[in-house]
């Protein structure tokens, strides 16, 4: 028989392969075990449809009676899209319930395990906490604090360079990293960008991927809606673009009449971040991928406002302090006020380097 | 009994140990072995010192008769400070002898092989090639371009920065990463910066270990001679500085009379790299360790004038347009004109990150 924590593993395996579909939900894995074998699995793979419960219970039917669940998140114990699933498993008779960790919501946290417990279903909550919290953090984020998670993505050369003196930057990074980028487009929510990554690139900002993928939202920083009528994001219609734009910018200019496109106006004149990431949250969106440019990024930085880099480091060596820097803005006056980050991993994609680093946690 | 690449590997672990000790004179081990039995190996380990070969002919005595050598580079058939180890091998009368490379001096390349199969002696040559060349790359680089070989060093922040907008630099890395450059500094014959960090930094360059350390010899690129009286490099003799200007700079400045100082004027007005490494090449500095700054990083990679580079980079994130970049210089005008390198190795340092990498070969 498996250790209880291999069968955790399982069932954030289940969980992890689901990352980026089930959004706004959660990804869930579990997993059913009677006298040794496996009897029942699943995710939550869809928001709207099953949860990660109600597939694994199914799959056992009748033998769930006296068995043992491992699941990733707390089970719900209230009435959503679905019935709960705290209720499904007093129904099917379990005799434990192992849970990697609470539901993140402190209004409803602990709820399924008061209603498993007190059906005398025995409860441990904790197996594998940090693998799972992980796991969501960006719905965790979200549910906690009503703001998305945001992940800081940059592609530059060895010298911190994103283009040359002249704005040219096809390509810093191989085609392998681009594709990573794609990949990554698809697990979030939306993609941001400032209007100067429009006017210089006019990107497209979609998923183009060889097994298809989801289309993020595009979102622009854009205060005087200045992005221009012919560019691809007003253009194309194969994504949602929302345009995020100060007080004194004309919203009823003709060329954002178009269904694909929602217009977002602040109450200030600039586009501040919190304000935006606070819009962002109340309209759901849990994660945003942004794609900078340089002042953007620079943004971003100044106000701490971000959870996660990524970092793809080409092994080019540009030259020239007239080149674009990866990060701009405004430099503090010391080094030692630059943020600290800690490295999570480093990998390599083709010829390039892709390093993922998170903030550094403060000394407790 | 281990396999011929096991003895091989052997000899080349007794060379790399020795790395930074033996210069002028390349890392070389030998390992003697006879019925599956080790009976002598040895390094050599400084130059005007006994070869490899004769530590392990030593040590092996007249059990040697009929052994079998592993030795990493070819075997010296000329008198030099020592006799030639080509004779003392055909004296010993080993049966066999394992070369990893031929001697990279063209003139000499395959005359210690004659020596020993004139003698009755069965020579292979090319057993880990690759690692052998690899492991003396700088020695290499001397003999056959009478050329140091040039590793430039840069310390940066996640997003390519080496201090803050006021000049501020203290501390991009860790103080682990801060011990490895000196580690860097003990391996190297010189280590060079230009002007402007002597200026902005008034650098030691000097290797202070808990251990102790070789001191490289302190190159200053300094055009004008306008290095202050009072830096560490003209005040402190612990290590000799060499100071590099151009042919209008005064050299008969007082501050500059000083027994660890020497002046090498050049014959046009600015410093220029090529010849910069000519006279070096000259002098038999046979591995030059550029630390910067941004400027002259510049000039070496515009010029593509480097073999190797160690970049540590922080996960910091300063920011900053007006930030100092860790390459200046000018910018070529397209991205496709960076100069291409391949990634060798990654590695973690304290916290930091230290990638090696090479300039991309050429298809062929």
């Amino acid at each position: 028989m498996a250790s209880k924590e291999t069968y955790m593993d399982t069932a954030l395996a289940l969980a992890e392969v689901t990352i980026g579909q089930t959004s706004p939900n959660p990804s869930v894995g579990a997993v059913v075990v009677k006298d040794g074998n496996v009897i029942g699995m699943g995710s939550h793979l869809q928001a709207g449809s099953a949860h990660a419960e109600v597939h694994a219970l199914r799959q056992a039917g009748e033998a769930a009676a006296d068995a043992v669940m491992y699941v990733t998140l707390e089970p719900c114990s209230h009435h959503g899209k679905t019935p709960p699933c705290a209720d499904l498993i007093v129904e099917h008779q379990l005799a434990k319930v192992y849970i990697a960790c609470l539901d993140p919501n402190p209004e409803v946290a602990g709820r399924g395990v008061e209603r498993l417990r007190q059906a005398g279903i025995e409860v441990e909550v904790g197996l594998r906490q940090e693998k799972a919290v992980e796991l969501n953090r960006r719905f965790f984020k979200q549910i906690r604090e009503k703001s998305p998670f945001v992940t800081l993505k940059a592609a530059m050369t060895l010298d911190g360079k994103t283009a040359a003196s002249t704005g040219d930057s096809r390509w810093v990074t191989s085609a392998a990293a681009r594709e990573d980028v794609h990949r990554q487009r698809d697990l979030h929510d939306a993609v941001l960008v400032g209007i100067g990554t429009v006017m210089a690139d006019d990107p497209r900002l979609t998923v183009r991927l060889p097994e298809g993928g989801k289309q993020p939202i595009r979102i622009v920083l854009d205060s005087d809606l200045r992005i221009p009528a012919g560019s691809h994001l007003l253009t194309s219609p194969e994504a949602p673009t929302w345009l995020i734009c100060g007080s004194s910018a004309d919203t009823e200019q003709s060329k954002l009449i178009k269904p694909h496109v929602k217009v977002f106006q602040l109450g200030t004149k600039k586009v501040e971040l919190d304000s935006v990431l606070k819009l962002l949250g109340d309209e759901g969106v849990q994660s945003v991928y942004v794609e900078g440019g340089s002042a953007v990024h620079g943004s971003f930085i100044e106000t701490g406002l971000f959870d996660e880099c990524h970092w793809y480091i080409a092994p080019l060596l540009l030259g020239g302090s007239d080149a674009i820097s990866v990060v701009g803005g405004v430099s503090p006056e010391r080094m030692g006020q630059a943020k600290q980050l800690d490295i999570k991993s480093v990998e390599k994609i083709g010829g390039d380097l892709k390093v993922i680093a998170i903030p550094k946690k403060e000394a407790e």
